[in-house]
């Protein structure tokens, strides 16, 4: 039976076999691609991105900016561009309706059958989708970074990427997840996004979110899952390490403070443009496409400095029809510990606010800075040892990003030469 | 604006004023009742039963057991009956179309209208609402000494009960109640049913179905509420004093573990019948008069021994259409001490099994019986202290309901002389 995605479309799957993909790629022009577009073809390949087939054309694009959806009326909001010099365009002779052999590490792989070559007005690109045109919004940096032309058209994966250790037992596609959720037999199931290795503080807002969707479950169906899906993409410095995240997020399972019956961690390759409201629509269509029947929003969701008003995301996504974007987003309350209560609390049930101790960001990380293990109320004992840990094994001595990781890790996938 | 109740029909009130009451009681017969009879009484006059006006006559009653519905369709399923003996209607001279006078502690209560004298196959009522007929089920023992014959009638309170303390704050009818909802603001309101001294685990109970029933609500809308709402009525020895049930449920919020933004306390009256499944629709049909949203469903509510499955009420509500019975079921998970995560958790959340330490009905009551202080995070100590001034104030040197206080204790209401 077919699986459907975001806008009540099959999820698209557009990878060629290796024999078939020899044959296909034979004679192509080679344009090697950077990593953001690199994993945009694979959100594109394996249907993250479902009703989307290729990099967006102008009417798509401008379907998304003007009315926060694609050309036939599918809710979008966040274009999705493979953007060109003139120069690359001439040099390689690319016209509309040529194929042409995406290549990354030196390697092939997709074909993209160009339908469409086309420019923008990227000034009013960034208001429409950021709100602002300020170039220090890193998302309106991103964006007014591209080169000048964009093509448009299907890319078809002829390669498919080797997901390096230890992230590979965490790259779950769309059409893979939803086979995971149907022998899990979850019958609701709440996304929590992170780009975080869990405190106690994160731990309970999934565990709050997961008695949100299990809500008024019915006793013959009574499964409710947390899928956590990280978002591996272009890193800053003081950032935790990938390797930490992920794993940290997946030891709070292993550790028994969740299981296998209602916890699983994957991630999604998304270089994060910080577009508030409307990446948190953008969020909600992917996690349909993976088969998530609620989404956790908190405060400021995928928000930057002062530019979107904390509960934006939740008026934007209110106003949009559930049967156009068939998830509801569900308010994850902040979770602080009381020592009153002498426990993890929210803020929305507990009334001791003097003695709240909230969680703080730089507190937390100045904990895991000085390697002091704190109480594990705060802080997990297995995910702090293994916060550490990643930090010798992955980090060059830290678990936070820093030059020499951005120069020397070990990339999240690799694309190898293509074998048949 | 009307109030609308169970059935989409106006919440019923039916009190008359004391200078109306004392006319209208004029030269009525008056028969004297029962403490059951009394607290019905009190429900149907304030709305707590609506639709019912009154006790019921054979066709509503009949539906009831054949169809778990009232004549005209609506849902209900326990028989709100007026029972009296064959002598005594002789003795009175009791016709249809008579009106009576209700007395009870010898004073005046309520006018009865009676429409209907009928009878009844009792065993086959059991067999219908309880599912058995066996009469050590107290339900069924109940139900078959009720005398041979039934009045069915609309009744009106002529004279409203005094509520005693500590009782007093806590008696809140059904219009009252939508108000003070209104006044808070909640837009989602779960009821915790209870007939105990809380402990952390029911704190978490309440704490979680908070979360359930807060669900995906609005960001515009985002308040959320627990109302308890404590069954008084008939005490069976060893039952904790009514006093303790209400006063320490009110603690909680008192000291900060809830607060006036998302708890209040309450009461109904109420003698159990423990018919499980059928009372669990009972229960949420009074539930939807009182203006609730979700209604917490646990293992086995309302049931006795092992008459019923442990989900039975939960299939039973669920196979009820949401337009007949405008209330959610939430499925309240148990909540339990993990030592490894050092706080109460959820059985649904939590994989330590091996170190879960669960709440033992008897283990609690051990300890509130000796009077040794538990840790904060197994009994809140403000609770823990007001169980034992409860058990010295209310309860003749104990917590618990014994001989002496069944004789001696302080009723919960009081009908006092007619004064205009």
């Amino acid at each position: 039976m077919a699986e459907i995605g975001h806008g009540g479309r099959e999820i698209v799957e557009r990878i060629l076999a290796p024999a078939e993909a020899k044959k296909k790629i034979k004679g192509l022009k080679a344009i090697p691609i950077r990593s953001q577009l690199a994993n945009e073809v694979i959100d594109l390949a394996y249907g993250w991105f479902t009703p989307l087939q290729g990099f967006m054309g102008k009417a798509d694009a401008d379907g998304v900016c003007r009315n926060m959806a694609l050309a036939d009326g599918t809710v979008w909001s966040i274009p999705i561009l493979f953007d060109i010099t003139e120069a690359e365009i001439s040099d390689y002779g690319i016209k509309d309706g040529d194929s042409v052999l995406l290549t990354y590490m030196d390697n092939p792989m997709a074909i993209f059958d160009i339908e469409e070559i086309w420019d923008y007005d990227m000034q009013d690109m960034c208001q429409c989708v950021y709100g602002t045109a300020e170039d220090k919004h890193p998302g309106v940096a991103r964006t007014c970074g591209y080169k000048e032309k964009f093509l448009g058209g299907k890319i078809t994966l002829v390669n498919r990427p080797k997901i390096n250790p230890p992230y590979d037992p965490y790259f779950i596609p769309p059409l893979e997840m939803r086979k995971k959720f149907k022998e899990k037999g979850w019958s609701a199931i709440v996304v929590h996004q992170t780009r975080n290795v869990p405190h106690t503080g994160h731990e309970w807002l999934m565990k709050g979110a997961w008695a949100q969707a299990y809500g008024g479950l019915p006793i013959e169906k009574p499964l409710c899952g947390v899928l956590v899906n990280a978002i591996i993409g272009a890193k800053r410095k003081g950032d935790y390490i990938d390797e930490a995240i992920i794993l940290c997020q997946d030891e709070l399972r292993k550790s028994g403070y969740f299981g296998d019956h209602n916890h699983l961690t994957s991630l999604t390759f998304w270089d994060m443009r910080y577009a508030g409201p409307k990446e948190a629509v953008f969020h909600a269509c992917i996690r349909v496409n993976l088969g998530l029947t609620h989404h956790m929003y908190g405060r400021d969701h995928a928000g930057v400095g002062d530019y979107y008003d904390p509960y934006d995301a939740h008026r934007l996504l209110q106003g949009i029809p559930r049967e156009k974007l068939k998830i509801t987003p569900v308010y994850s309350m902040n979770w602080l510990y009381c020592p009153h209560c002498a426990e993890i609390t929210s803020e929305g049930l507990c009334n001791h606010k003097k003695e709240w101790q909230k969680f703080s960001g730089t507190l937390i990380r100045s904990i895991v800075q000085d390697g002091v293990k704190p109480p594990r109320l705060i802080f997990r004992p297995e995910v702090f040892d293994l916060v550490m840990e990643c930090g010798e094994k992955y980090g060059f001595g830290s678990p936070f990003v820093t030059d020499q990781y951005l120069e020397n890790r070990t990339p999240v996938f690799s694309i190898g030469p293509l074998s048949a």
